[in-house]
């Protein structure tokens, strides 16, 4: 479990020198995570193992579930997930988690097994679930009043970096990271999926305590997709900043919601697009 | 319909003159797509429009619900989808496609809304989604005798990037192509999801009658995941190349399955995950 590489042997092929080499290479994990909630299974994703309980915090936060960690009363792998190990005796695969709601908290029914937010209903366009996201949206992120630097944000993604270059030595991970208002790093994790680096630092933040997350900054290594916002807005984070670019309905949700949208962080420089009255200017 | 881009103002800040400037910029747009099966909700996906045919022809069958463009009645946009208009009048979102399955051919079921291959009931462990996936594959891709040339696998990256210059202005999009094993270009694909970009391709293939794809290879421009691999396995393709990193999984899947998994594609070298035979060299 938590595995986060592999060691796997490999053949690089090189027509300059030209040289064929068969060596051990490291090799990001990608495994399943079932998530049941109260006893039924709700969804699988491909993710690397590590900071599951987190994982499963963030995805139920993000998809409305829960509003913080005291909506869920238990979170666990399931003792009857096993496969037979090398010594003979079953192993837990560590792939499996249950999830047991607080008292009052409403479990999903059947049709949110599929129907997420991102997947609901209206499957029309790109307003319809904006406008159904944000009518499901418990926090005012369009009220938070913090503001940030442009120099305080050109210098998350080298902090980004600086922590994965730890982990990552596979050119196969996304990172995610959590940042105060004044460029201070909270919290880092790093993931095959983009969407589970980000769902596993908002976990954190929930089991922290630290949700609505008013005044902080989430960065993603790569680009800022609906989903992503979504997530973020979800967790009530006002200011999303992304390395690379952002995607149309990105903009609009963010511009919706009144968040603050950055890509392209690349120092520099950055582009806004939305909020740029966290920036001290005037908005687009 | 159809928009693969959009233009929004947008802010960018540069520290290094130092100036701010508001100017026009170009965005990938990314819309909700929903797929309706025999009158039926499947699932929605977020992606690029254009190309939607396509995509819900690669995804049905990277879902094993159909083997061949001969399992589709028929597939077109929804007519009840629309939203009022600018012009008054409502429009259609082109964001909703019907299709009807032929005749004979099995309707996914309630569960399979949401059990799709990759999520599908084990949730256990690699090995048995691996194990599912394969006894659910029509082709068989480790019998291809098809071989392919370092050299040609090293054109691919630079072939699909010509390609993608002149639709790529945004920073913001996934590529696919597919070739034959000689290297010539058949298809490129463009999408803000890399999996929604494979499908286009693989659909385009499936409606052309070119599947199973024996002796072609896909070519992706982002990492290789269980995902991907799994969806060139189910359309029959016996070479992936990518032009970044493969997870775990996905090296693990191409081995079982007889597939050549080739990685970190940058002239004028490359990393054999799997199937180095076919390039001419034993297997590692």
């Amino acid at each position: 479990m938590g595995r986060v590489t592999v060691r796997r042997k490999v053949t690089t092929i090189d027509l300059a020198t030209p040289a064929t080499s068969t060596r051990p290479d490291t090799l990001t994990v990608e495994e399943p995570l079932e998530l049941r909630v109260n006893g039924s299974p709700l969804t699988v994703t491909m993710r690397t193992p590590g900071h599951d309980i987190e994982l499963v915090h963030g995805f139920l936060m993000s998809e409305g579930l829960i509003r913080s960690a005291a909506d869920i009363a238990l979170a666990r792998y399931c003792e009857g997930a096993v496969v037979s190990g090398e010594s003979g005796f079953d192993e837990n695969t560590y792939n499996v988690i249950d999830v047991t709601l607080a008292p009052g908290v409403t479990p999903p029914d059947a049709s949110a097994a599929r129907a997420f937010l991102t997947s609901s209903s209206c499957g029309v366009c790109g307003t319809a679930s904006i406008e159904q996201l944000r009518t499901r949206t418990a926090f005012d992120v369009a009220s938070d009043p913090m503001g940030v630097t442009p120099s305080t944000l050109l210098a998350l993604p080298d902090a980004l970096r600086a922590r994965q270059r730890s982990f990552d030595r596979t050119g196969g991970l996304h990172a995610a990271g959590l940042f105060t208002g004044e460029g201070e790093l909270l919290a880092v994790r790093e993931d095959v999926g983009r969407h589970n680096a980000v769902d596993k630092v908002l976990g954190w933040a929930a089991r922290e305590g630290r949700v609505p997350l008013a005044g902080h900054v989430l960065a993603v290594s790569g680009r800022a997709s609906f989903e992503l916002t979504q997530k973020a807005l979800m967790a009530g984070v006002p200011v999303l900043a992304a390395v690379s670019a952002s995607s149309s309905l990105a903009v609009e949700l963010a511009t919706e919601a009144g968040m603050t949208l950055v890509g392209f962080v690349r120092d520099p420089r950055m582009t806004v697009y939305a909020g740029a009255r966290r920036l001290g200017i005037s908005d687009a």
